[in-house]
């Protein structure tokens, strides 16, 4: 073989002739995991610095995800299981587009791992590294199970740069949940890539919606649940001001990313 | 209230009055995880250096376990989980007691986590830290999920000090599966504290066998299994030389721990 | 070789005959590392909690230092760093002994790794798993390199369980510091084990006082600094209330611990 | 302020109007770091995969730098250093351009924090996250301290996802060294971004090269050194085959990037 067959098989970097190194092989990507959904309301007038007007009117709904993740393209990732597995926080916010549909929006995400991070910001989930715990739900009865049934209590928190910036507590009702913020509703993102050729430009955002495929679901299972965000310097997510926990649901989801389009395509 | 009132109550270290920062509270300690367990046959000669002959004789059979465990005391972890959740991978191999009886003994066992090493030491399980994963299995039919049935296949690794040193690999038959290692037999540890003002002194430990109650499980689920030990320079499990995979179960097991006995006690 | 020549040569455990796998080897333990050291003082009758009052009455003075460490035995260690090199955070409160003497004592520390860990609660230094952060002086004049030079700032940062717990600035003055906290007086420790054959039992904690030789140190660079402690669920030292910083002072300094005595041996 | 003020302020995702929660702020990014530099050399034709052959002939020598770093933009970091520090791993190779000049390019790069994965990636050094750990020498005659002396002995290790992938060992000499590596080129990196909206076309890299300014260094220390370079499942680096350690130097660096421009601009 000579090198004047050299393709890149790279699809994110490194960009070799093997493709073997790249970080995120191409879609699709398929998710499984445990998640624990906390709808809060805020004041709409105070997400204004967190994403574009021209997306549409906050409404003053949003969620905070917190999710224990299992990821693969082939399967080959659960067989070496560092490769597939992350937690992460995900807040999203609810928007009425300009045609009077209703959308999520995602401001700010944190994962544990880089093939995570790199995926998510080529889908608009502009992910930054940062350290979540949630309680897991086992099905036994014992007293560090947390099983699903009523009256049991989880916990969740996320840390950014070794510094609380949210915590939930939720207590399952018994009820049927309801799947709640990105789960509920198309979610859009905003991609874009800054050019160190012109290092004082800030980049133009193009604004995606990932394209969804073979999502399943467990039941949902409703909650109680407090939720806090703690100030934090390098953060704005605090600008929503006072939060007011809502409904919240804990279960299993499934989730197939083919790739993506335009938000409005 | 005068400094006349002080007592110790930690547990663990920091010794305060308060015992608000002990590592460790007392007993009882709740477990409930999600285990894949590989049985292996090795060379009974081989296991020498890794438990004292007065212990009785080694069979040839051991289990490694990797476990994503969930535990708590009073139940205040579960909701704060990163004081709750660990994962870790443990090594037991069977011994033939001079009365005839077989136990276990764990001779290896690391875990990612302050709380759990340290509740560890006292149990007489060895604990270091040690980086472990392990696929799990969500109740989803999606290709993320590695459900419960026939043909599912499950990784687990555990890394050291920077190096891998286990990896297993797993395939559910879709069978009913059993109990293995610590769960099929009582497990024994050696419990010892090095003196530092006799510093050229190795302790003598004792053996103990923890108090176990309420133990609760899953089904178990049959796996045929692959296991690999890698070389280690600061690891002597390698002594047991080659070892060969033989049953594997997955399920979940809580257990509770209220104490420990004297090993013939 | 048969097993009736089984001896433990583990100074930790694991126990095992080659000695291999212990998590901390014996003594002489070799330390070298870069110090930010900021004494602090708060009111007396505060600290009671964390320390047991037979040690003598509490001054009011204490030291936080931020240590970037290498440590080893027979130097292994550096030629394989991940078993040198840690970060930890140290609280040491003064004394005057009954006898009128003063030394320091140490009621709090956080460390990121395992066998720092272990090899503190051996000497009396509390150990448990925590972040630290501190920034380094490098011999360049460069903006990133924070060289040893009056108006420098240096920042450092523990963090415990996922939440901020002390923080720390500093500016080089340009003048000669002191060794300040556990550098300028003898350091006490408290050693206990709890026995999980009496679970419900306190250890008794025994005072002892690291064996120190071989102390080296380069100029201490002096600073003015603040500090805070923030709140925390798991940690008592936040009994000490306002603390307001005092001298501060950076430096490197080299130590060898080859055992410990009784406190008052 | 209305939201029809909104500017995206942010350099990188999250894209706010504040900027504040931007991963990456804008260049001029500072950094100084302590490095071991290893040279070495290889059979120029096993190296095709790794890069394009637009960028020349590869000439059969590259340098392995195993870095300990400390960035800032305008000097906020090194105030709360876990937005500062970082270690990484960086591997370059040699190539003679068309018109034959010689320059570096980085093939690969593994970095253990989210701010420097990202910088590296808008610079065209396709950083993933790998944890590497580097023997520092510390001002002190003592012995776990490595001064900067004859017959000091310094250890680095890379260990990418759970696995060892390079180690190197040196020896100083205690005669003056030579910077090496992207020290002694210009170094040429390959910027690109996938998009999911064409998810099975992958990137044409963009050919870059970093626009370096202030570039500062303490003297180089001369040592001779091992190279080991481990079989990895998901790099491709391996592909050198064998490959023998050259020359080797440690020493600090101080560089500040602006931006970048084409590689042939």
């Amino acid at each position: 073989m000579t090198t004047s067959t050299w393709i890149n098989r790279g699809f994110t970097a490194p960009f070799t002739a093997t493709g073997i190194s790249a970080l995120v092989p191409p879609p699709p990507w398929h998710y499984a995991g445990w998640l624990l959904n906390v709808a809060f309301s805020f004041a709409p007038e105070c997400a204004w610095p967190l994403l574009p007007p021209a997306l549409g009117r906050v409404v003053g709904r949003g969620c905070v995800h917190f999710a224990d993740w299992q990821a693969c393209t082939d399967g080959h990732e659960l067989l070496d299981p560092v490769l597939a597995q992350y937690r992460e926080t995900i807040v999203v916010l609810e928007i009425e587009r300009p045609d009077g549909s209703h959308c999520m929006y995602c401001p700010a995400i944190w994962v544990d791992q880089d093939i995570s991070l790199l995926r998510g910001l080529l889908q608009g989930w502009p992910k930054k590294i940062g350290s979540t715990y949630l309680t897991r739900s086992l099905p036994l009865a014992h007293p560090a199970a947390a099983p699903l049934r009523v009256g049991t209590r989880l916990g969740a928190s996320l840390a950014v740069k070794e510094r609380r910036l949210i915590d939930a507590q939720a207590t399952l009702s018994g009820e049927n949940g309801k799947p709640l913020g990105f789960l509920s509703l198309p979610t859009l993102g905003a991609v874009g890539w800054a050019d160190l050729r012109r290092p004082q430009q800030m980049p133009e955002p193009l604004l995606v919606r990932p394209d969804i495929r073979d999502r399943v679901h467990s039941d949902w299972h409703a909650a109680t649940a407090t939720l806090q965000l703690h100030p934090h310097p390098g953060e704005d997510i605090g600008c929503l001001g006072d939060i007011e926990a809502g409904e919240a649901s804990a279960g299993w989801v499934g989730i197939t990313v083919a790739g993506a389009r335009d938000a409005d395509g």
